[in-house]
């Protein structure tokens, strides 16, 4: 092959390409935390705790029951067996929400649940399997030192304890907590909001049937799972013609912390969004080496961060994945790694690389180990859907030999 | 200690325990796949499909360029080199969904753009850098081979083609394929209807401040949570006062698919539950071998999978995710297994247990290894808001000593 030469400026490619690691830097450092808001308790879940919790109150708040049975004083159950029973005046019971109004006396037993608080005077629960009521009395078989089966107060959380710390990610558990806490608003991270701009002429809105020549937006809808997946809000300008004033009204528009931009299928003469991100802001990448997705772009107009993904689904899946998530994951609290499940595996066969670009294979795991699919045409959606994952080849690697172990980033 | 003694069979504790395989292979018995329902293409995300998807027309439907750069005749191109170009008469452009309208003649060029069709009588695309147009016409450097950088229709997707099979859960690439295909409404498996059902007297409901003896209801949330990610849709019926009539109605109310009854803390006498179960339908399992969450049930209702599940919130947590997660999960076309991420990882400290009882016991993962944390104390939902997540230690086993490599399924 003879050596590029000049083309039309318009169509030219890119002649430099940013190695993605410092894309990926230069990209967070843009990005800070968004700021807090409150949420109802059960609309906390999955979401990014922005303050510590510290416990107003302890719990349990009270003396409780851990095991269903008597409450009684340990020190007259001493010396009770099997063979010998203790007989304890029966005087109430205690129940959860109901509990036994007095304080207990010497020589007196109140029947009482599991989790019902434990009356005064009494500083232990006998388990039921150990007593038996008879005639106004129980009878007691087992002795039980002072403190058995009674939750102090504060034993699970104190008051003024900090249960979970700013920057947790809420499991169901922890919503849990926080309802028994008695918190009824969450602060949690803002969602990161993040408009879709789809360009393309070609392009009609998903759920089109497509004609002709005109084929269907798959990459808005690849995006909006991935937003989601990534817990941020997405919002859906449209598909927007390939024309200068509608391309940068759609960058201008308020209300976005992020703006995703993805061409139909072009990365050349009808690009106009770089220009329009260079012109009203900072184009700081365009073009990056990796394979798919070098026709990439990061800048930033005021606020607002601007990726320009390529056309191709495949390509604008991958280059989402590794720019434009951590960014929106790191906005929203979350960490900007890969959130993907990992899995080790030999490579079935080799793959092969250049140095200098990272490539995002598209692989299959088998029972022979991790099988590269057809990295040529970046267009070819079907290779993401039949793959169970990616690896990353670094672009200090000129790929790897059958048999060598890899790392597998699963889509699930 | 003696044995235990006969107490008020109100109070009794369970003297038969079931294995919990045992259980679960009643209660998946009774699960089948719910019935499809059509969604919006953009609602399919991280559904699960019902049927199989085949494509009604090839993708891509028509020949189209994979490069920016010129349609040509192939063999028109042979010989040309970066000191011998060969010149094309420049006829026109084809651009993503405006075809260049007519067919390329001897001699001829069309500039062309990734995504747009390829005219009628050209075969190949040379890339934009090794062309350049001067003067109505194009300079062509290098030889194509017919068919270079063409996409052929069918390429990606044949027609016909079964492009993802029913059972598959929609990841966002997935969702993609089906908007390329033109599919507006998706075929999926209707989600699980769960209802929640929390009994106690001494419960507030969630987002209340406790007072006195009253606690806030922490299980409704947790369960809330964990039937999201399962991908079923809570329904709260609320907190039922502790009276039979009460909890019958939210039984018998229709609606629901699953309903999962969670008592206040107690699993004694105020545990009218079970016996309702028993006289509308059937109770299977009342009673496991784990701990925690020994007081768990399971029974049917007419269509209507019942689960009862501990009061105590760890309790909960655990018997959802061995019982009735499973089933959820299975109605709603997921696997039955435990969606968690698994780990393996060396015991920093042994874990005992008892022969006969499955142990799920929560852990943390440090640097020196998983360390148990306290398994007394089913009440302590701190210990697992302080868990990293869970290992099951079988009924065949005793523990596992300090070192042993064991398998932890991780809550995030």
């Amino acid at each position: 092959m003879g050596d590029p030469v000049d083309v039309d400026v318009r169509m030219r490619g890119f002649r430099q390409r940013m190695e993605v690691a410092r894309a990926r830097e230069l990209i967070l450092e843009r990005c800070r935390r968004l700021d807090a808001e409150l949420v109802p308790l059960r609309a906390a879940h999955g979401r990014v705790l922005a303050e510590d919790i510290v416990a107003a109150r302890p719990v349990p708040a009270f003396r409780r029951a851990a095991m269903d049975g008597y409450a009684v004083r340990a020190e007259e159950t001493f010396g009770a067996s099997a063979y010998n029973p203790i007989l304890l005046e029966l005087v109430g019971e205690s129940l959860p929400g109901m509990p036994y109004g007095r304080s207990l006396a010497s020589g007196q037993a109140v029947r009482i649940m599991t989790g019902a608080p434990v009356p005064d005077g009494a500083d232990a629960v006998v388990m039921a399997e150990y007593a038996r009521e008879q005639d106004g009395k129980v009878a007691i078989y087992e002795p039980v030192p002072p403190k058995k089966h009674v939750s102090e107060p504060g034993e699970d959380i104190k008051a003024g304890e900090r249960v979970l710390a700013a920057g947790r990610r809420l499991r169901p558990q922890d919503v849990g907590v926080l309802s028994s806490l008695g918190i009824a608003r969450v602060p949690v991270v803002r969602k990161p909001r993040v408009r879709i701009v789809v360009t393309g002429n070609e392009l009609l809105p998903a759920g089109s049937t497509p004609t002709d020549y005109r084929i269907v937006d798959a990459n808005s809808v690849i995006l909006e799972g991935l937003i989601a997946r990534d817990g941020a809000e997405a919002e859906m300008a449209g598909i927007v013609p390939d024309r200068r004033e509608e391309i940068a009204r759609a960058l201008s528009e308020p209300g976005a912390d992020v703006i995703l931009v993805t061409g139909g299928t072009s990365v050349g003469r009808e690009d106009h969004a770089p220009l329009i991100v260079a012109e009203q802001g900072q184009l700081l990448v365009h073009g990056i080496a990796m394979r798919p997705s070098s026709p990439t772009g990061f800048g930033v107009v005021g606020e607002v961060l601007v990726f320009l993904l390529p056309g191709n689904p495949v390509s604008c899946l991958a280059a989402y994945d590794l720019l434009a998530g951590p960014a929106i994951r790191r906005l929203g609290g979350r960490s900007p790694e890969l959130p993907h499940e990992r899995r080790r595996a030999p490579l079935a066969r080799k793959i092969s690389s250049v140095l200098g670009r990272l490539d995002y294979v598209r692989v299959q795991l088998t029972e022979q180990g991790v099988v590269p699919l057809a990295t040529s045409g970046a267009s070819i959606l079907t290779s993401a859907v039949k793959a169970d994952g990616f690896v990353l080849v670094p672009p200090n690697s000129e790929g790897w030999s059958a048999g060598t172990e890899v790392e597998v980033f699963l889509y699930d």
